[in-house]
């Protein structure tokens, strides 16, 4: 199907060349799509890998190779398969994979463990060996391409292709972080769900880089959610390729990490927020604020069952400021919360406070608010200082649409 | 709105009358609905009383009040609201629930703590003190009516009035259990998500009664969900007038308490089953059979995150038969599983067994079996005994409509 482009979409960003990063894409032709969805990126000698993975039980033998060969730190190539995610394909689909990782490992005569494979797509197929084994001949001899290309190869029901890029000074050195992201539907947290790649000529000890994706992993993409549906497959990888020349980060003593750190924040938040952009028929999108819970992991959970909420998501599509039943999925979420304490908020403006509904709570504003692009819900849980923030889309006419009219 | 009825209606049952119990029902106005909006429920003295209630935290006062006073075990009187479900109206909301059970415990001569109060419809507006005592005084002195009228009545956006009977020989006496039930949307498991009210001429003790309405409750109303939005109001009561005569049940070793059992069983699941009927914008029905999970209870689970995935919700609005984001939404659940023991089915037929999709697989009879209004879904987790049923429906535009579009 021919998808129209997101009213939510953001440009694709100026992303410089990377030092130790080559991309080439080509055609395997998983699907009848008649364009590129093979992606190769070759990586210097060296250069530093982390992973963060589905916590889906049923996820690839993709997911589950990544999640091993991430232990041992090093990575030489990503191959990226659009179109056939190979989950759920028992041995088969495993023996494909591992294919792959002999056929790029031959050619750069590096281990077999640092040749990183992800696949997307229809579930329950194997991937066909024959179409991976050509796919990819085509992609290791394939010129250079630029991110925009690269993003776009790896996109599967994506409607606009997803970058991001963030630069830092570590150790006298600028280092530039460049990335892409695919995803659009089943998307929901508890890990990265979608397939994301973080490319940066900086210098890290894998475990330090282990360590820097995991905790902005927790502030991002687990803090997104469209349909609250987590995928088998999906994975955000992050490669550090050293060219920049720093002495390599390795923990948070180092000049510059705390530097890197906000950097590859910031690229994962904006790499999370596009694919909220991109959720299944969205027409806005929704930044939920959580304070006052009585901590930090408790506001994430709760902004989770407000943004996994039909009843919300559809209310936002409406434009209407239901704060209703905004408590009904603050009370559902399992965490502490007392309605007499509870404030509920739309744009900065609210609607009710510790309990009860505001006298002199004026509905214009909001109502221009939700007319908008952009929307924001704030929750006062009023218990304690913990704070969360949470993205998410409307539910609207087209993620039926998508899900339900049009046959996979 | 005005709704078409649901395409999946079932006709209302015949109940006779239930001795003990007496209905009414009258116009308090709290919407401008043009109809009888509130339901009156005089029961005969002794009538033991039990309840399950929502376990959303920020529960209404109404469900404050009743989870305290089913302790006692006794009730003379219920009273339902519709139109306005008085919840996270703080100090307000309370004193008008405490206002109808004086006006009525008043009339009734009987302790305020057994007469029983629900109200359903839009939260955070305090119901109106002069309209509740108005409504409950021409519903007081109203002539009785018969059980469809009742049901209708404490409908809001409902499309078809929904009712149970079940009979059972309990000491050689025939008793009668009628019933029903409001419910279509914010339906989610965890707990009685609607208002459904039970009366039966049987004698039993309260604590007999109530361990029993909890048993049914885990195995009906927590096994069925709409939307995964779980309400802040919703109760279920089960009345036991004690006319029938028969020695009261106190335990499994009274002749006839397995019987019983069984109705009242037979009752909750035939009410929950009809409130997924009128599940907003569902057009079919569908069950979902769990076997061979670790537990009873992790295959609820594993069944109620089929149920509450909006890519199976929406693939089986397209009739399409999408095992791959069965597996999805089992690995997603968060039980043990293991992927390459799982089986899953639709109408019987098994699309995909021990973790590979089957080589025979014949699409054609579960293509048909999916074009009809009740689906099944069977899913083996090949672990262990454990089994389930989970009822659902699909998701539309019916939904969207319902909840985006029109507003509230």
């Amino acid at each position: 199907m021919d998808l129209p482009v997101s009213p939510l979409a953001s440009p694709f960003p100026a992303i410089p060349p990377i030092d130790g990063v080559t991309l080439r894409i080509a055609r395997a032709g998983y699907k009848d799509w008649g364009r590129c969805d093979l992606t190769y990126a070759e990586l210097a000698e060296g250069t530093a890998v982390a992973g963060v993975f589905t916590n889906n039980i049923c996820c690839s033998s993709e997911v589950e190779l990544g999640r091993e060969q991430v232990r041992q730190g090093r990575a030489r190539a990503l191959i990226v398969n659009a179109g056939n995610s190979n989950a759920f394909t028992g041995y088969r689909g495993r023996e494909a994979v591992e294919q792959i990782m002999a056929q790029v490992s031959g050619r750069l005569g590096c281990p077999a463990d640092q040749v990183f494979v992800s696949s997307t797509g229809v579930i329950g197929v194997p991937l066909p060996k024959d179409k991976a084994r050509a796919g990819v001949e085509a992609a290791l001899d394939a010129p250079p391409c630029g991110w925009e290309d690269a993003a776009n190869t790896i996109g599967t029901t994506d409607t606009f292709a997803k970058g991001a890029m963030a630069q830092a000074v570590v150790d006298g050195k600028t280092v530039t972080l460049g990335a892409f992201i695919k995803g659009s539907g089943m998307i929901a947290p508890d890990m990265a769900t979608m397939l994301g790649y973080i490319f940066t000529d900086a210098a890290l000890e894998p475990a330090f880089l282990q360590r820097l994706l995991s905790a902005a992993n927790l502030k991002t993409f687990s803090c997104i959610t469209v349909d609250s549906d987590t995928s088998t497959s999906d994975t955000v990888l992050a490669f550090a390729t050293g060219k920049a020349g720093n002495a390599p980060l390795s923990c948070f003593d180092c000049a510059g990490a705390d530097a890197f750190a906000a950097a590859l924040e910031d690229v994962c938040r904006q790499l999370a927020q596009l694919v909220v952009r991109d959720g299944e028929g969205a027409q806005k999108f929704i930044t939920i604020e959580v304070s006052g819970a009585v901590s930090d992991d408790s506001a994430r959970r709760i902004g989770l069952a407000i943004a996994n909420s039909p009843l919300i998501k559809t209310a936002i599509a409406g434009e209407d400021a239901n704060w209703g039943r905004v408590v009904m999925a603050v009370g559902k979420a399992g965490e502490p919360a007392d309605r007499d304490r509870l404030s509920i908020g739309f744009g900065g403006v609210w609607a009710a406070r510790e309990g009860l509904p505001l006298a002199d709570y004026d509905e214009a504003p909001v109502a221009a608010h939700l007319r908008g692009r952009d929307i924001s819900i704030e929750v006062d849980i009023g218990l304690g200082a913990g704070r969360a923030t949470v993205w998410t889309c409307d539910l609207t006419h087209g993620y039926i649409s998508i899900n339900a009219d049009y046959r996979s």
